[in-house]
C-alpha cells in the first residue's frame, strides 16, 4: 500500500534559493527543507512534488505539494511533525490524504500570483520585505489598460527567462486585477501556468507603463516580437506571492490508498 | 532663531534595543540612529525628543518626535535627507515645522498600542515577526470581559516593570478594543500613557484569561494587589506596535520660529 499526502504550504521566501531542490544536497531551497524533515519522519528519502517552482526570494501563501509513503499516518500527525521540525519561515497549514494518482503539478488547474507594490515616496519599514518600493506615483489607469493586453493565450517568450527552446512558451492568462489601498498597489494574475520570471516581467512592464516610460499599446507588439530585450524591468522577487493554487478536484476524489 | 521640526516615524523594531539612546554612543537604538543622521545633516549633535520610549523589539507605525535646530530647512529636504541615510527598517513618513514650544512627549495627549496575536495551530511564516503565536484557541469573549476591568485610572504597578518607586504608577486607560479576522486577534489599547512593559503585561493577562488559566474577575484584585508576581506572562515584544500618538493640537498652532 502507498499513501499520498497533499500539503498546503506557506513560506517567507526571503532567505531561500526558491522552491526547487538544487544538486545532490538539495541546497537552501524550500523543497529540500521539507524533504529533509519527511526523511526524518519515515527514515528514508521522500520525493516532494510541488505545484509551482517559485523563484529565489518569492513567497507563498498557498503552495501545494504531494508525497507518497508506505506508512499510514494521521494527517494531523504529519502536520504536527513537519511544523515542529521545519524552520519558522515555512509552515504546513493543511495535510490531506488524497488518491494515489493525484499529482500536485499535473493536477493544478490554475495559479494566482499576487504582486505588491508600495507606492509612496517614503519607504515602508514593516512591509519592506513583502513589497517592491516604487517612489514615483504610478498611473493605475494606464497600468489597468496595459494589463488587459496580456489576457488570453500567448507565446510569452518576451516576458520570460525560461531557457528551454523546445518546450512551448504558450501560456494562458485568465485575469489580471489591480487594486489600490493605503499606499499599496496589488496586482493579481491568474493563469494556467507561468514561465520562469514571467509574472515579474509582466509586472515590470506594467510598472514601466505606470511610470510613463512605455505606452500601454506597446504590449501586444512586445508579445508578438518575442524579444526579451524589450522589457527592461524585472520586478523584485520580494513583492511576489504564490497566492492560490486551484486543484482539479476530480483527482482528489476516490480511494485514498491503492 | 530656532526651528522646531516634528517627525512622524515608522520602524520595524526587530533588530533594535528600543527607542531610547543608551550610554555615550547611543547604542543600537532608533533614537540614536536618527540623531546620528541629524548630526550629519547639520554638523553637530541634535537631541531628538520621542513621544514614546518603545521597548526592544517593539514596532511603531506612528511614533512622533521633535528636534530644534538653528537652520531653516524645507520640510521635504529634511524628510528626503533622513530617508536617504536611515536604515531601511526606519522611515520618516512626515516632517512638519511646528512652534518652538512644542514638545513631543509633554504634548502627547494619548497613545494607542496595537497588539497582534496569530491564533491558529500552525505558524504564520509571513507575519511571524509582527505577531505572537498562540496555538491554543483563545476565548475572545472572556478576554473582552477581562479587558474592561483595565479601563479607567488605576495604579498599574502590578502590570509593569517600571523601576522608579517615586514616580506615580497611575495611568488612565481610555479604551481596549478587540477584533478577530482570519486567524489574527488584534487588541488596541488607548490611554494617556503607559508604564514600562505595561501593554505587554496587560496583554499577557488577557491571554491567560483567553487560555482559561485565569478568571476575568481576578483582574481588579490583581490591580489592587500591586503584586507583580501575579501576572506570569509578558507578551512577546514582536506583536506590539505603537499605532497612534495623538498630539495636543493647541501646541501645533502659532508662530513657527521664535
Amino acid at each position: 500500500m502507498m499513501y499520498n499526502y497533499l500539503l498546503t504550504i506557506q513560506y517567507d521566501g526571503s532567505r531561500y534559493k526558491g522552491w526547487q531542490r538544487q544538486g545532490e544536497e538539495g541546497g537552501n531551497t524550500i523543497q529540500s527543507k521539507i524533504e529533509n524533515v519527511l526523511a526524518e519522519m519515515v527514515g528514508k528519502h521522500v520525493g516532494l512534488i510541488g505545484s509551482s517552482r517559485t523563484d529565489a526570494g518569492v513567497h507563498a501563501l498557498d503552495q501545494k505539494a504531494n508525497f507518497r509513503i508506505a506508512e499510514r499516518l494521521a494527517e494531523s500527525e504529519v502536520q504536527d511533525y513537519l511544523n515542529r521540525y521545519l524552520p519558522e519561515d515555512i509552515s504546513v497549514t493543511d495535510v490531506t490524504l488524497v488518491p494515489r494518482k493525484f499529482h500536485a503539478r499535473f493536477h493544478a488547474k490554475s495559479k494566482t500570483y499576487l504582486y505588491r507594490i508600495w507606492n509612496r515616496k517614503y519607504p515602508n519599514p514593516i512591509e519592506r520585505k513583502y513589497s517592491m518600493h516604487i517612489k514615483e506615483p504610478l498611473d493605475l489607469a494606464a497600468m489597468r489598460k496595459a494589463s488587459q493586453y496580456f489576457i488570453g493565450a500567448h507565446d510569452f517568450t518576451a516576458f520570460s527567462n525560461a531557457k528551454s527552446k523546445k518546450k512551448s512558451m504558450v501560456r494562458e492568462i485568465y485575469s489580471i486585477e489591480m487594486s489600490e489601498k493605503e499606499g499599496f498597489i496589488e496586482i493579481r494574475i491568474r493563469g494556467n501556468g507561468f514561465l520562469h520570471n514571467m509574472v515579474r516581467k509582466i509586472v515590470g512592464a506594467l510598472i514601466q507603463v505606470g511610470l510613463g516610460e512605455m505606452e500601454a499599446e506597446t504590449i501586444p507588439e512586445i508579445i508578438e516580437s518575442k524579444d526579451r530585450s524589450r522589457v527592461g524591468l524585472l520586478a523584485d522577487a520580494c513583492g511576489l506571492f504564490l497566492e492560490k493554487v486551484e486543484l482539479d478536484t476530480q483527482f482528489l476524489e476516490g480511494e485514498k490508498a491503492i
